[in-house]
């Protein structure tokens, strides 16, 4: 009975050592593509993507720049993340994608490349550069005190520029 | 101590209730990054980030057209992510990008769009048309049995066009 255990414990063992390629570095924890943004909210993964999917489902979309080690994306990051009224209309009626590295678009940095950034399109393909937070230097940046001002903001886009295509 | 239990059990209850946001079709698993082809890989978002950490490291990039319901991606990728020389090679001396979705880059689908497909591009931002799997109709395409050709072609890639820049 011993040796059976002992036998088993030493195949658990081995199977792990077998196992899954683990880097010298030790494991990592899986990327996600929310990025901490919203783990239950279904992300784009490009720039392409993501307005091929405002277009077929008739919804606004939110592009997010923003970088992992920048303080104020962070801070933003977390009450959005946490705020259940914006993850929920995000959810139901937005197209939703968040970005660490500029695309070669120009005009979704309407006023600057900067982090954080949020940029909303119209599925007619067109920035709603109209769409701004309360900072005239940036505009499209919001802190994490701008929740109110955000939302109103997601209102404003889910107005569809053209109501019928 | 009956009541303090019931107590600590309802804020338990409550504090679940009053957590994260779920969607109305239930809790999500968070997307990843790798969606199954290598957790513990760094994988890129986008193309224009791939090229861009392939130059400055100055390593080859193996970007991955796939697509989540397709039976032959699934089964490459099986073969793909258990392959632990695939996975260390790749991890030390790769950039890797998978994408469900195509890119506006012709050069990436130099005989068509399909998948499973496996373009490898060089640090001087040239797609290795050269580097072919064993199919003359679609010359970038692996099946489950092709590992070994596809860790030829990663050796291949691995010698850089120009060793200089």
């Amino acid at each position: 009975m011993k040796a059976a255990f002992s036998l088993l414990l030493l195949l658990v063992t081995l199977s792990c050592a077998l196992g899954k390629y683990i880097p010298k570095t030790g494991k990592r924890i899986p990327q996600t593509l929310s990025r901490g943004w919203g783990d239950q909210l279904i992300w784009a993964q490009t720039y392409e993507e993501a307005l091929y999917w405002s277009r077929s489902k008739n919804k606004p979309l939110m592009v997010i720049f923003h970088l992992e080690d920048c303080p104020h994306s962070k801070a933003l990051k977390k009450v959005f993340s946490e705020d259940n009224e914006i993850q929920k209309i995000l959810d139901e009626d937005f197209v939703v994608l968040n970005l660490v590295y500029e695309t070669t678009d120009k005009h979704l940095s309407p006023d600057g490349q900067y982090v954080p950034r949020i940029i909303f399109v119209d599925p007619s393909m067109t920035v709603r550069a109209d769409v701004i937070g309360r900072y005239s230097n940036r505009m499209y940046a919001y802190e994490p005190s701008d929740a109110k001002i955000l939302l109103d903001n997601m209102k404003k886009a889910k107005k569809l520029l053209k109501s019928e295509l």
